[in-house]
C-alpha cells in the first residue's frame, strides 16, 4: 500500500459517490452528487469531475490519483461497457478522458469487483488471499479475490456469481437465462415472491410495515418483519439465504474457495439468513471443503464502493486493469 | 517447454498407462499395468515404479523427470488426498516416495488437471491461454487454465465442474449434495436413466444392443443407438448436453471464459451432443460472452492422461505443484 491519499468514486446509476482516503482505508472527506445518468455519459463524467474536483481542493499534491467503480464490464485499458443503469453508454474510455481533464491518474474497476477490493484491503476479507465476495442488492454481483489480487477474467467480466444457473428449468432472469440464482433472490424477484405470499394476508407484518402499499415491500421490510416475529418474511428470507447458499457452494467447488463475504444492500439482513446461508453451502460443497468453509458479513457497508476505487490507486497491485 | 524427454503416468483406478514423451506430445513408448488397487498404497506405488522404469530402459540419460496424473485432490507439496477408487490412500506423498525410489524429479497433479494440461499444451487448446476443460466419463471432472497455467485454486482442489449445482432439488449426487450436473449426466446416471425410459420397449435399439442386458447400457451404446436412428437415445443425450451446457454458462459467467475443451469417455458423442451443449450455453452465458463462446472436442482421446503427467516435466511453468 502506498502512503498517500487517492481519491474514490463510486459511480452508480443515481448517484456519485466520492471519498478522499488514506492508505488505511480512512474516508477523510466525502461528496456526493446525482449521476445525471440520463442526460448521457458527457453528463455523467462531468459529475464525476464536479466530485472529483471538491475533493482535491486544497490537498491536491498529496493525492495519488482517482480510482472509480462503475457498473458494467471493465475492459483491461479500461473503458466501460455496456453499463446497465447509464443510459447512452455503450463503450465509454473513461479513465483516459477522466485523466485528461484532472491531469492526475485514473484507475476504472467495475464495482462489485471494486467492493471485494474494499473488503480485501480494509474489511472482512483483510489478510486473505482467497475468496468470493458478493453483492446482494437488486442483483446478485460478485468479484474474486485470488493470491491477494482482483481476478478479472480474460475480458475483465469476472465474478458473475449471480448468473449461477440453480435450477434449469427456474424463472427467466434479467439477464435471458433461467433459473440464475439472482432470479430467486435479487431484490425485486425477492419482493415480488412476498407480495404473492401476503397478498390475501390481512394479519401480515409485511403489509402492515409498508401500510398495504406494494410497491414498498423490499427485502429491508422482509427483514423487519422476520425480526417481529412474522413467519412469512422469515421463510422467503430463509429460502433466499438457502438459495444463495446453493451458488456459492457450486462457484466454492470450482474455484477451491473457501469464504465468501456478503455485503450489499439486502445483505444488512439478520443474522438467522445468514445461517441459512451457512448451513446451505456447508451441505453442499464437497467433502474437502466442508470444515473450513465460512461466510461472513462484510464490513464496510456502503463506503466499500469508495474504499475499493481509493484502493486501485493506493495499491495498484490489487487489480492489473489499466492506468490512463 | 524443455527438450528432452519426460515419462508420463495416468494412474486410474483399474489401470497404471505410462508413456515416455518428447517436447513435442510425442508417445515415443508406453506400458500399461494393473493398479493393483485392492492391495493398497505400497502396491500401487510399486506398480508406478515398475512402468517407470520399463520406459526409462536405455534412455535414461534423456529424461528429465516423472509427471503423474492421480485421482483425488494434489496439495500444493505433492500429497493425494483421499482419491476416490484407490482404497487405503489417506494421505500419500506420491511424488517423495517415487522420487526417492528411483533417483529422479517426480511431479504430481490431479487426473482432470493432467488432461486440461494436455490439451493446452499439446491438443486442442494449444494456443488458447484460458479455458476450461472437462472430462465427461463416470463423472464430470473439470481443470481450469487461466492465463495459460493449470489454476488448482489455494488448496489444489480447484475445477470441479461436475459440482456445479443445477437443480437445487434435483437428484442426489455421490458428492452428497443434490442436484450436481455429475447427477444427471454422469455415467452411471446416464445409463440408469436410459435403463428406466426403455425397460418396457421391446422395440428399443438400445436394448438390442445389449441383447436385453440393463448391465451393459452405457454412453457409448447410447451414442451407437442414437446414430442407428433410435429417439430415446438421441433424446437422452441431447438432455445431456443441454444440462452439462447449464453447468458450462455458470462456470464461464463466472470466470468470465470462452472456451470449453470437452474430452473424456463419454465425450466420444456424436456431433450432435455438443451441438446440444453449445445452443445450451450460447443460450445461458452472459451477453458479452455469447458472440465469442465455444466449445470444442478435446483432441487427445486416453492419451491425455499420460501428455498432461509428462507435460508437467517438460514444462513445468504449467503448473505450481510441488516438484520433489
Amino acid at each position: 500500500m502506498k502512503s498517500g491519499l487517492a481519491v474514490g468514486v463510486d459511480l452508480g446509476g443515481t448517484t456519485v459517490k466520492a471519498g478522499l482516503v488514506s492508505s488505511e482505508g480512512m474516508i477523510v472527506s466525502s461528496a456526493k452528487l446525482p449521476t445525471l445518468a440520463a442526460e448521457g455519459p458527457d453528463a455523467v463524467i462531468g459529475q464525476i469531475e464536479k466530485a472529483v474536483r471538491h475533493l482535491l481542493g486544497s490537498t491536491r499534491e498529496q493525492v495519488l490519483g482517482v480510482g472509480i467503480g462503475t457498473p458494467g464490464v471493465v475492459s483491461y485499458d479500461g473503458v466501460v461497457k455496456y453499463p446497465p443503469n447509464l443510459p447512452g453508454w455503450t463503450e465509454v474510455h473513461l479513465g483516459e478522458v477522466l485523466s485528461k481533464r484532472i491531469g492526475l491518474p485514473v484507475a476504472v474497476e467495475n464495482d462489485a469487483n471494486a467492493a471485494a477490493i474494499a473488503e480485501s484491503r480494509f474489511g472482512s476479507g483483510k489478510g486473505e488471499l482467497n475468496f468470493l465476495s458478493v453483492v446482494w442488492g437488486t442483483g446478485v454481483g460478485g468479484g474474486i479475490i485470488l493470491g491477494g489480487k482482483i481476478y478479472r477474467g480474460p475480458f475483465g467480466g469476472a465474478g458473475e456469481i449471480g448468473h449461477t444457473t440453480i435450477k434449469y428449468d427456474g424463472p427467466v432472469c434479467n439477464c435471458g437465462n433461467r433459473g440464475c440464482v439472482e432470479a430467486f433472490v435479487g431484490q425485486r424477484y425477492l419482493s415480488q415472491r412476498a407480495i404473492e405470499r401476503v397478498e390475501n394476508d390481512p394479519k401480515s407484518k409485511i403489509l402492515e410495515l409498508v401500510n398495504g402499499d406494494f410497491n414498498r415491500v423490499e427485502p429491508a421490510v422482509l427483514s423487519a418483519a422476520a425480526e417481529a416475529g412474522d413467519p412469512v418474511a422469515r421463510d422467503l428470507l430463509v429460502e433466499a439465504g438457502t438459495l444463495l447458499g446453493v451458488a456459492f457452494a457450486s462457484g466454492l467447488n470450482l474455484l477451491d474457495l473457501r469464504l465468501v463475504v456478503m455485503g450489499g444492500g439486502v445483505s444488512a439482513a439478520p443474522e438467522f439468513v445468514y445461517d441459512a446461508i451457512r448451513s446451505s453451502v456447508r451441505e453442499r460443497v464437497l467433502t474437502p471443503l466442508k470444515p473450513g468453509v465460512r461466510v461472513v458479513r462484510a464490513a464496510l457497508g456502503n463506503e466499500a464502493g469508495i474504499l475499493g476505487a481509493a484502493a486501485l490507486i493506493l495499491d495498484p497491485s490489487v487489480s492489473p486493469s489499466g492506468l490512463k
